[in-house]
């Protein structure tokens, strides 16, 4: 990665603040001929939106995208094709409301980035958090929403698996309730819905906020897409996802509870199946072995810090260098890695689209195809 | 990252393989001037160097580094001077072992790369591993010693602070006792020493391996290196740590903990210094907020998975599509995340030496030398 | 230079076709702190402008620039301040004449991408060109507005000095004349106008065209910019010419004419002036020398084809493998190379604003400053 | 680009000086399982070695490659394959003959880069160049040779057109003459020989130095590699060729003759050939529309400057700001083009190879394959 792109054949580059007029990104190497929808694009932006629960901010945006180049229109007057030229997607921003900034401007929020950037910079754009605004995040739905297309037959999914000290039961895991219009945590634990809506609920009201952990699955990724080292596939994947913003880590298969089991327990034994293919007898690897991918689901975690976007005040100081106390005001979410999930599959998704593209440039039709 | 090379102004490329005739590193983009000795480079690849205790590897190898070019020799016809082109460096592979690689030849091992190698490229080169083997860590090793060098200040260190099931007592940690010639284990704790050893040689003797977790925290890191996104220095340094083989998780900071922390937990507070300066409260951040480095110290953890290089027989197929049982002979290393700390000194080092370069790129001399 | 991306610092990917909705530019790793109005960028997206005289082609657009992010508004209202996050700059296509595409949809015009389009793609924008519309060079020209603020002092600016035949006399030079309301042809030389009017008026009756040769000089370059080898500076300037469209030549200092001296002559000799700086008494080299920038103005040229789009028809195939006399039809521009000057101009501009964050990158403030 | 790497799937990094012990390459990306033979690597080289006529450096060096890593030998003991991981190659550095460099060391050779060099890095390698060394262009025809294996049915070839101010006759090209022992200047034209011959003797007994025109024909690659804009495939050759020290122009197909010409005269008209395939009636374009290969004959040409390295006394100035006037000693060669042509070859290569990866990743197999 380098500056606000990522990806070498699939490239995204991403630009945008939150109070600017708009937001976006440039899709540049998708192939040509890919046919699709401007709903596909639009759905994995609804699922993202904020205000639709009392667990998310209330800010209200459309999130409308609009396609500015790199398709054609097929002859239904619906279909869009890819011309192998750079997509631009724009999203503009609507509920910009009115707000004095008057305190962020003049004051370091603890745990935000304000600090650090006028140290940087010398200059911050200061409202609704600037380029740091999880708005940014909802171009990376639409570069993955676009992603998704790349590799036939590849499906990215994620699902909420901790919010703050509470857990899913992994054995009540169910992929079709992640999406159910009655659950507003992406949660793939139908008994977990109360648990946490109980537990945001207090955090809610008590203005406090909590962190979650947010697991992506990849299924149907061909065999071979990474490399041995420095373009490994897992790496990928945990830079894009670390590029998210409040994530402070990621792991890959077991990750770091592989720390703690032996050789015995982590090795994925292999057996020849029925149909003549080879069967993996467990997945501890997530999918990828020497950074490539062995067929086997992708399996990858990340963890979202608590927002510091609170109620109570905290210690800090001003731009003056003066000792104050921050307490944010306003709308905000009360655990901001709900709306991670489908941030996250996109930033999985593009990881995987980009490697399917350059595992087929340096190899061939051979591998890819077979 | 792209390939074999990494970062994007102090640029590694690396290359080499276990059996080949050497492997070494290409390092672009060094600032001219850099005045150092060839022990300097050597010093950190002895502590990486296998056969030191009977906890590692016993190949031999002198790990003796060449430098080909990008030098100049100062007139005491000791001191090295970079001159702002390539510094290419060499270790020539001595110890290759005459060994019969029939089985690893024609046989997957669980948990390592072969069958995904097969998959990918048509053809692999079996021989200790290839591409994959850990010797490729020396190159990085030697990068990072240079990559040392740049940031005027900066202290990079590491400690192992657990070791498969068992952890450190971070009351008792100690850097110095870390480089103590009687710790064969990197642990920052004296009193582990006789646990992991204890731990270790049952591991050993029983033919299995322990994965185990590496932290490295960096000290002396200007504010400012970074960006807000896409460029994140915890993101890059993520990358990074990703990149090394066997390695299935990165935190910062609070890592994983973070996301069962509350935002009045998780958010450092500031105050203004007696001297003026700002000072956090606390490091829950792990030294970065919003991508960009704070000044704090750098705090990054890594899990290394076991090495799959066992003596127990383990399901797998071989080339020919035929199910095999699989046994891993000769020399092997029980705990390879020990000799772990100093790669992950190196690619840390790697990182902040090119985000340091890269922000004095974009915002001048200004910020990195208040 | 990769994909839609060129510049490894101040990196612009740029976006858009002809009858798209609009195009654009994402300018990425620019300073902060950067002072501007709109109106900076607007002039000299102005000059680029279609329209403006019986010499280009008569669409009408106004290429009106909106800036959509990466900047703050200072309290005057008008001065924007760049933050260092990616500027994104806007433009919409708005004369999208409606037009019966059938023939170009189906022929492929000899001259022009069509065919090595559809051969490449297998799907093909062909409304006006779609991604090799010389419209696409607004993008560049906008990037290259904000690249000219980058290195303080550095002076950017282009003249036709050949069209077809016609050659300008050098000892006319008068750079004020090139801005010239009176001049519709970027030419330096008062007098070539009527002798290029008279030229240019008998090639557009006959429904021809003719290529052009631009030169563009530099001037305040710092001394230090670019590398020996493989980033040179003169390289990235040709890299940057040659994406433009039509341009089949790139020349630095002597360029070709170099090939026919000897040494002594094309040596540029060097003596200590009075201020106790060293002087070149001659530029042979175009102000760079092994590929670094020598302090003395950088003198660049490049050749622009004459375009296919003709009235003559001309033998070609079409999209069924049929035998087809192709003859374009409507608006066309006589010498698409006029209009060339301003976007030569901000490429180079791009070139040098990258250099120079490269070279403050990996050397730092001493050389930039001094 | 970016610093010492070149390309973006098919990538070279190069290292070294003149005088120090080695010089090299990094390929990265090469596909896997391509065969040959290290003699299919040496014998480029031989092409480019000096001290092979009286005509060019005598300096001697055996410019043996060795490859280090990327390959394994198959079971005939002589062909290698390769693995899909970088190949590393290098070639010692032999004949640094004695020398005191005391005055190049203090004074800036008129037309070099010394002053430069000094200018921006503050420190510089005076020895036989340096990093600008000639000797460094033998790591680009190394990688070269590798780059010809990518592509099936490729041939690229180059031929020296102009020497000062001597041409070839075109009408007497044989490609097959170019080779030919009695040869000593890679030109095409039998006739050429006695001419060049006598004018390059008188110039270099007078201790002059002469430029030169090479021309790279590409012949056999496949339609549809490039793209429109910015990374064209033109762009792309023009950058590798300006990127050879002491090049001071690129053409494509009519180059700087395509300025003069009308729009039918360059227009390329196609008809549909007998085998049912698309024939062009002419070549005007080199084998590239817009950014794009035709199947068409690739055609580029680059002008190379002469050396200054003359005897005759040139005026310039020293590292402590005197006025001196410079006299290069020792071998030199009179007219270093002669030896540009297999370094020209070699660079075209690698931007074909690069494409067709490129090609291949965005594109799939349908378009390379058809």
């Amino acid at each position: 990665m380098s500056h606000n792109t990522f990806g070498h054949l699939f490239r995204v580059t991403t630009w945008g603040e939150s109070h600017g007029p708009a937001l976006g990104c440039v899709v540049d190497g998708c192939p040509p001929g890919i046919r699709f929808k401007l709903s596909d694009i639009q759905r994995d932006l609804d699922r993202r939106r904020p205000g639709q629960s009392r667990f998310v901010t209330q800010r209200r945006e459309p999130d409308e995208v609009k396609i500015l180049s790199g398709v054609v229109m097929d002859a239904d007057g619906e279909t869009l094709i890819t011309t192998g030229t750079p997509v631009s997607m724009m999203i503009e921003n609507v509920d910009q409301r009115s707000k004095d900034y008057g305190d962020i401007a003049r004051q370091y929020r603890p745990g935000h980035a304000d600090y650090a950037y006028d140290q940087k910079y010398g200059i911050r754009d200061y409202r609704g958090g600037g380029r740091s605004s999880a708005r940014e995040t909802a171009a990376r739905v639409a570069a993955g929403a676009l992603a998704r297309l790349v590799v036939p037959g590849v499906s990215v999914r994620g699902a909420l698996v901790a919010m703050g000290e509470k857990e899913i039961d992994r054995a009540n895991w169910n992929w079709n309730f992640v999406e159910d219009a009655e659950n507003p945590f992406f949660t793939p634990d139908p008994a977990s819905v109360p648990l946490f809506s109980d537990y945001l609920d207090r955090i809610r009201k008590a203005g406090s906020s909590v962190g979650a952990v947010i697991e992506i699955v990849a299924e149907g990724v061909p065999v071979g897409l990474g490399a041995p080292l420095y373009a490994k596939l897992d790496q990928d994947i945990a830079s894009n996802l670390m590029s998210i913003n409040a994530v402070k880590g990621v792991e890959i298969g077991e990750g770091f509870a592989a720390a703690r089991l032996t050789g015995e327990q982590n090795a994925d034994e292999m057996r020849m199946g029925n149909d003549g293919k080879p069967v993996f007898l467990s997945n501890h690897a997530g999918g990828i072995l020497g950074g490539i991918s062995t067929g086997q689901p992708i399996v990858a975690r990340f963890a979202v810090k608590p927002t510091s976007s609170i109620l109570t005040p905290r210690k800090s100081i001003d731009t003056s260098g003066h000792d104050v106390d921050v307490m944010t005001k306003g709308r905000h979410d009360p655990c901001v890695g709900i709306r991670a999930v489908p941030i996250g599959e996109a930033m999985v998704a593009c990881a995987i689209a980009d490697h399917y593209l350059r595992h087929r440039g340096q190899v061939g039709s051979r591998a890819v195809e077979q």
